[in-house]
């Protein structure tokens, strides 16, 4: 694809006007590529752009002069790059039709257009619309629904009543839908509640893998259009989701928590049950959230790593540190006194 | 199902006595379902029940004047809820006999009540008792034994010489018995200690989704009767649970630890190794435990998130917490000295 | 197998020189076994060790004086323990050839000393070499490389275009090559940039069981030679670990971070993306990490849990540590005034 043509395919505008050399794939600003463009994103990569051996590179204006090579100028250079990535690399879809090794109950109701690939199993009363891609070894369990163009792209397990909406992508390992974790007490035994709702997915939604997505106890759990869940993420029953936030790997949300929309949630974060979390709210990586939010704004908490020996010094200290601010309140009280003794004694 | 019968299956007293409603389902407080029986287990729900409409509340006496419909009334309501979804919303089981897709071993032993789903795996060697149900894409290695009426959902896997126990219940994505992490050095270098032991899960256990329990090193890794272990969680070669206690997702225990009966141990907790956790120890979400507890009660840690230019602030001061504390010391034996001269002065 | 050429075969030197009982299996120093050798590592072992009812112990010579049975003597008693279980519990490796039930592309290279399970699926231009065994139900996506001798144990998900290297060990459920979690913002969508990187796994690698190693975004996720990974672990795309690195269950390592070599990563810790770790560092449980590290060392974070009466109270006074070190501070400076107006007053 001349220079040109992909300038116009992906929004951008070439500079020089009239480079017209052949791109033909994407790399990194690192790889040395002549015939790939790659994209510089933010200030912190200079370094880099300037050795560059790719054949064009997206950027802002801002960062143009610095270019080894010819530009492709756009607002947003991460937002075009993905766009080339998929015209020069567009992923093959699945073939339509259903894999011979697939297990499907006669009930379901599955459009022609959609693949179902090796050794799946689809049960009782599910319906897969057009374009869904069920890749090898996938379990959709009785009474799901799964909306056009969504990709489970190996080994998801979507449970029972499940709905899914459309063009979601849930990767390997994933778990949509399985009965939570609720008990009653029996004296010293617990005896489980049956969990009776189900799991709503919205558009455009993404789980990755080894994630868990329990069901509604009673009722739904519920994730916005355009949630994107990473890594084996924990999001408890009756949990709702709203629509565009993103939480990085190995965070977990306990079990009715509601999370506003446009919130990021970095990696590792924990939120206890029943909490009421604003729209765009974010959380630093580690952050250890207890209670409910009702602003806007930027969460942390945690130690950040330091020496062994200092921390255990700290922490020693940590252990005492009521009662050093109980210390500190009163020398400011026998030192205001002595204050005023020496003033009396001054005057 | 007329409500007198119901109170008297799930051992309630109906509240007025007479009230022969029909109640078909079971509801939230929230739901409108006039048909439906519902419960409230806390003072919290007030608001919600005063304006539910449902049919029927299940409720403690105390609670019971608040109701705006009939009342079930019991000392334990989440537990007499419980019951009532095992009766208005009864699981289907999964009918006896082997799917076809499924490859048995010829010398596995199989119950003629229980049931093999599609494309299972079962091993040479395998028992599996009466009543237990294996859903879709289970893989049992060699010499495990299942106790009756367990049931694994979907796709979990049981590693070799496994003993599980009766009305077990395992979650998708499971691992029972993998290999556990236990390496010598040699040199730079880290060789696998082949680990030769099993687990052992008792009876009315259960194990979340993409949960991992590892196998003895030598000898057993042991799970408790009535233990509830949730999504995502890792127990490690050795470990001893002991029986009722429950554990919240994202947990992580290091091999050897050795926690006590009816124990809970909330989300996120990590424990190392080789500890040993008296009965009726209390976690909150993630606890950091690195010693052991003899004494049963609640244990706490972490910072509780908070806005981020405050936590800066803070962390910066806590890195220097050790040194904080020495000059408060010196600060009180200056002041003494200071407030010796005075009296001194003033005598 | 009698005991002197035990010692041969695993390094050890008998004592005494003449025994020569009879060795067929291993055991803990706890389990009383006199057919079987067991193993003591460390001091903390000696009230086991001198209670053994094992046949024989291996252990330094520094212990010998303690042991009630014969011992084998060497430097490194975990070591030799290991050849030991190799040579008296043979893993029995899996039979060459291909379960009728797997589904294998026509252009899969499969060497035909290679193993391939019941309800395998091995894609298109995949390659295995000699020796492997694919357990049951893994499955290999297009164009992947598994090295020679490589298991994958069961339930392995190798994602498109991935290499892996020789001997490697991968648990069920994990998921190796998957697509990062990269996305630009459009307004307030995230739009998924494609990932066509792969995972690039060196010799000796172990990954755990629903662990995942995502693929570069562009280029290569790099797992070393001999690096072990445990459980429920998340290697973010274009991370890159040094050869020998082993780290604990339930961590995670964000996006383009790169570890040194020999490092030693307990559990649940935490590493935010584009980090650079030296080699030799050494992470404490629970650690979380948010700068890059030049010294090799050990590092902590965390509080460890305490009586959550104790931990409310001194997690109060955190949230206004900083306060507390202004008023340190001006409670100094008072006091040096003070201090230096009595001494002009004394004068």
């Amino acid at each position: 694809m001349l220079l040109p043509e992909l300038a116009i395919r992906i929004g951008a505008e070439p500079c020089p006007a009239g480079a017209d050399i052949d791109i033909t794939d994407v790399c990194s600003l690192t790889d040395a590529n002549p015939a790939a463009v790659t994209y510089a994103s933010a200030e912190k990569y200079l370094g880099a752009l300037r050795v560059t051996q790719a054949g064009a590179v997206i950027l802002t204006p801002a960062l143009a002069a610095e270019a080894p090579c010819p530009c492709l100028l756009v607002e947003h250079p991460t937002l075009a790059f993905a766009r080339a990535v998929e015209l020069l690399r567009p992923r093959i879809p699945a073939p339509a039709g259903r894999h011979p090794s697939a297990v499907i109950a006669a009930s379901a109701l599955i459009h022609p257009s959609a693949s179902i690939g090796a050794l799946c199993v689809i049960e009782e009363g599910v319906r897969i619309e057009a374009g869904v891609e069920i890749g090898p070894q996938c379990l959709i369990q009785r009474d799901s629904l799964i909306g056009a163009e969504t990709r489970l792209v190996a080994a998801v397990t979507v449970c029972e009543r499940t709905i899914i909406g459309k063009r979601v992508l849930l990767h390997p390992g994933a778990v949509i839908g399985r009965e939570g974790f609720g008990f009653a007490r029996d004296g010293e035994r617990w005896v489980r509640v049956p969990q009776i709702g189900r799991v709503r997915l919205g558009d455009d939604v993404e789980v990755g893998t080894n994630s868990a997505v329990d069901r509604g106890a009673i009722g739904e759990t519920i994730v916005g259009d355009g949630v994107k869940i990473d890594n084996l993420i924990q999001i408890g029953h009756n949990v709702e989701v709203g629509d565009n936030t993103a939480m990085a790997a190995c965070s977990g949300i306990s079990g009715s928590t509601r999370i506003g929309k446009g919130c990021t949630i970095a990696g590792a974060v924990g939120m206890a049950g029943h909490l009421e979390i604003a729209d765009n709210v974010h959380f630093t990586g580690m952050a250890m959230v207890t209670r409910s939010l009702t602003e806007p704004g930027t969460y942390s908490s945690g130690i950040p790593a330091m020496p062994s020996a200092d921390w255990r010094r700290n922490v020693a200290r940590f252990r005492h540190l009521d009662a050093m601010a109980k210390r500190l309140r009163r020398l400011e009280v026998r030192l205001a006194e002595l204050e005023k003794a020496q003033r009396e004694q001054a005057d």
